[in-house]
């Protein structure tokens, strides 16, 4: 058997993985809250009803996104009892797979998109075996509003912004730091990360954004530095000031945390199957406590 | 004076053409209707209020376009008092039309954008000086939701489309025709028109999209037609079909129209200004009464 393959594990459960987009707008975010409405509750509620398991399995999750955050490319995992697969391959569906999507687009709200699921080995975490997370933020600068077909992605902000400072600024931010300065702290949890990519460029309606690239992000870590790089952007800070800031380790309240609706989590990147599991020891040594 | 640029016309009134998008899922079409929320009137309301004109001034569109379609490149023109232009020109904008589009930006709800504003010579009428209308429309085809975040604009039809039937389908469409087959009548109005393109084709990530192209179109064509081919593509109808109920000239019931949403009005086209007189007056005299 390699590891990619469905594999029983213990007790007889199979692993599936699901990709995802949503709309964040009427979410209080990914991570199942009581009282609130979420991704995850949702999700797990309508894996529960078309597998007809009580409770509904448990979701694992790359990126715990925020309140008001999207995601196209959200990935997690749930195990699930062997019976709960063989009862879902039917008449209408050759295979698990193609079943699972099938029903969940009957029960999912519009907001909510399962587009793929595959049967995977334990070896697979959605989470820990992540080795990249790829994130847009998108900005209308100027007078103009965004496109309202486009506005719940949008963050719109009146000044515009000078992408070239921004890049300038952008590049102390790349490496391995301690973001601690950018990160909405949680004790214990490590704030060491490593930023592959931030750069802003122009869509070709003139939205601009920034893709940022990391193994792992912390909280709100992106947002603050989007906040950071658009008061460089729109003159109120030099482009220096984002690096000072990082080498201060401490929060800056002159430090904006931008908007919720302008970010979505595009791409979670996985190594190849025989990496899944040393990926997910050795991710898991590194962040002690619980950070997407 | 160039019949481009603006000009006093009767009674020192200017007319200024505006381009915008919105977002219909909210109003209940372009034209105004009491007690409804409609994109004419909320545009009005806007333009009265910023240029404080009391009545507000009245919007003549080059595509009425119906509840819940969307416009991305929607033009309207109004004749506002010289008056009222000298007076929007202030310290922050050098121009009136910098000055109405920061000012409509101001007031508008987000669900309308205004991004171009021009003074034009009054040869120049937003509905009758158009040449060519360009629509688009969007279907997710198949067991799985259309991405969350375009969800508003695109149509979810369960069932797989052959994009190629329809294609062949809408070659009988192509040409100067009598579509009284697929427009809601409008008693004396013509419905020849004449369709340049219809093609269907899939975006990047497999949406498939209808490209329509015409003079003008006439109440519910777009839809009514894409509703044919929606037949075609998924089996219901022979590739035949659109062509023989377009030479029936007779509304066939076994025509769905397409859901609203799917729609957009993607772009208006106009002539040089030199030629937007001459060209009114062959639309107005073809056309004898009002359709878009």
């Amino acid at each position: 058997m390699t590891p990619a393959s469905p594999d029983p594990g213990a007790g007889g459960r199979l692993r599936v993985r699901l990709d995802l987009s949503y709309d964040g707008t009427s979410f209080h975010g990914w991570a199942a809250q009581p009282g609130l409405r979420t991704v995850q509750d949702d999700l797990e509620t309508a894996l529960g009803r078309v597998l007809r398991l009580r409770p509904a399995p448990r979701l694992t999750v790359a990126g715990r996104t925020d309140a008001g955050v999207h995601a196209r490319g959200q990935v997690c995992h749930a195990d699930l009892p062997q019976s709960a697969v063989d009862a879902a391959v039917g008449r209408s569906d050759a295979t698990f797979e193609n079943a699972l999507v099938r029903r969940l687009a009957g029960v999912l709200p519009s907001d909510i998109r399962v587009y793929a699921a595959q049967l995977v080995s334990t070896a697979f975490d959605a989470r820990f075996s992540a080795v990249q997370r790829r994130y847009a933020y998108r900005v209308a600068d100027g007078p103009i509003r965004p496109d309202p077909l486009r506005r719940a992605q949008v963050y719109w902000h009146r000044r515009p912004l000078d992408l070239e400072a921004m890049n300038t600024a952008a590049q102390a931010l790349i490496g391995e730091h301690d973001f601690a300065a950018y990160c909405r702290a949680r004790s214990g949890a490590t704030t060491i990360r490593r930023l592959r990519a931030l750069s802003w460029d122009r869509e070709p309606d003139g939205i601009a954004r920034a893709g940022v690239v990391a193994d792992a992000f912390c909280h709100n870590q992106v947002r603050a530095m989007v906040g950071a790089l658009i008061a460089v952007g729109e003159g109120r800070a030099a482009p220096s000031w984002p690096g000072t800031v990082l080498e201060s380790r401490v929060r800056d309240s002159a430090v904006g945390v931008a908007p919720a609706h302008g970010l979505v989590l595009e791409e979670v990147y996985y190594p190849p199957p025989e990496q899944w599991e040393t990926r997910a020891t050795s991710a898991r040594s590194r962040r002690s406590l619980p950070s997407t």
